[in-house]
């Protein structure tokens, strides 16, 4: 096996890129960190976790705190500043809009946001640790043009191209508009947290600019074999809700959303909690590293 | 207003194509043709249909029955001699079939299906006529590369371009595989049949070759802003279940599909009664018929 060029000294727990084949192998690490005594979550919760990789909340935030939030995106979207952005991802195939990253350092209120106790001390909990932000975004998903996600682990990039050691991380996805079952929402497969699924293809310099945009992939997709399997074995879990409903999910889950071609726009605010006790360095295997946007490389915990 | 070279001695109820905005008009026939002691559906059944549209079943046919006619389908899929037909037609952007089309005339099991009582009396009854075969077809959608359906109203397709006069048709569309959520099923908007959305844009020649595929269309998408303002009133209804499950739809309801991106076909049989009351003659607005296998012109009434 060959190692990656950039970290030759440290221990590779996840080779993926530089692999001739296509592999499931087995979770190194573990998924809940954390104990029942140490945060808003229950033991029956923390189990549910482990199991699937996920949590549903209903209402984490109320849609009258979503209304605030829209508004504020709103104007983040005519921001002058903001025009020709790195930031700002437009749609592959139409002139909308398909995310805006690093929300939180653009907009006070998102900045409140990440900061949220509702978030952090889910994260904190599950995560055993202090936590700080890797990576914010909003992804739109415009009415009638928003592009799909196809399916991938997003420890798999940020392992390979960030950096990141272990599956010690986690998202939250916040619903800033209704979703329903039709208009690309979120979608998992239960239990393949569990799984680690290399990919093949050496990452091109500037892979992002590509990856980010939606357009077909020399490297990062999933072997559809692997999500095959694991979808007739436990299904795909879909989640829809009203604004601010939310979902908390492992770095590692497989994870994808279909395109939006109804009159509904699906528009969902994203953030990545990773632990202080797997803080990012040269990426696995990657020619370098992805810009701060994309992987905060400031890592102060949050209070 | 202009009329459509090819018929000029008939009245045009629904013009389309031809016309230089697209507008929302009342539907100008019935919905409702038969009464309820003249088939299987009740009164509220026929209320139903009436005001939404549509009506669903969740067993119109068993799963067992539909294991063979997905057995037939494989076996048409390598059938030698349908290699390099015009009826099947791939996908836009892989190599896998997005339908097979006259389905009932290349295949006895189908052939029988499409004069089962279980649909016929149903067509009957609705229509108040008896009724033939305008088309038939499979749509696959295959695991991770089945592509959209765009929302349209089929009336408006087999007006201007089959000639068909009046909305005095319907489909079933029957489940042969199981329609989840999140695998491309059935959308319609409730009440939307009860308008008829024209479209801008001359009809090109062979137009069928390019629509049909999936590929962006010069003409006969409805305008978003008529999709919005629909969906906004009445929302959308999407249609899952098991094989053998089904939907009888008023040929102008407003329906779209999206995209299938995970390991579950979702393949779906597809058939359209057409009153004897309403035999199609010369295209409303297009510059030739379109062929047999998308539109019958054997008017001989299923018995």
């Amino acid at each position: 096996m060959m190692v990656a060029s950039t970290a030759e000294s440290r221990q590779d727990f996840y080779p993926t890129r530089y692999v001739a084949e296509s592999v499931a192998r087995p979770r190194m690490h573990k998924t809940v960190w954390g104990d029942p005594g140490s945060g808003p979550l229950g033991a029956d919760q923390l189990e549910a976790y482990d199991r699937d990789g996920f949590l549903a909340f209903d209402c984490l935030f109320s849609p009258e705190e979503m209304g605030q939030f829209r508004e504020e995106l709103q104007r983040l979207t005519v921001e002058e500043n903001l025009r020709g952005s790195d930031r700002l991802a437009p749609e592959p195939d139409s002139d909308g809009l398909r995310s805006i990253f690093e929300v939180h350092v653009l907009s006070d209120v998102f900045a409140d946001l990440v900061r949220s106790d509702r978030l952090t001390a889910i994260a904190r909990q599950i995560l055993g640790s202090d936590v700080y932000v890797h990576q914010s975004r909003v992804n739109y998903k415009s009415a009638f043009s928003g592009s799909k996600w196809g399916w991938h682990s997003d420890f798999e990039t940020w392992h390979a191209e960030d950096g990141m050691p272990a599956p010690h991380a986690l998202s939250f996805t916040i619903a800033l508009t209704e979703n329903y079952p039709f208009n690309g929402p979120l979608m998992i497969i239960p239990g393949s947290h569990l799984s680690f699924i290399s990919t093949v293809g050496e990452t091109p310099p500037d892979y992002h600019k590509i990856s980010l945009l939606g357009k077909s992939l020399p490297a990062g997709p999933v072997d559809r074999a692997h999500v095959t399997a694991l979808a007739k074995r436990r299904g795909i879990r879909q989640f829809t809700g009203a604004p601010g409903s939310a979902v908390v999910f492992d770095c590692n889950c497989l994870h994808a959303s279909s395109e939006n071609i109804t009159p509904f726009a699906r528009s969902n605010f994203f953030i990545v909690y990773n632990s202080m006790e797997n803080v990012i360095g040269d990426p696995y295997a990657a020619p370098g590293p992805r810009p701060q946007y994309l992987a905060n490389r400031d890592f102060t915990p949050l209070r």
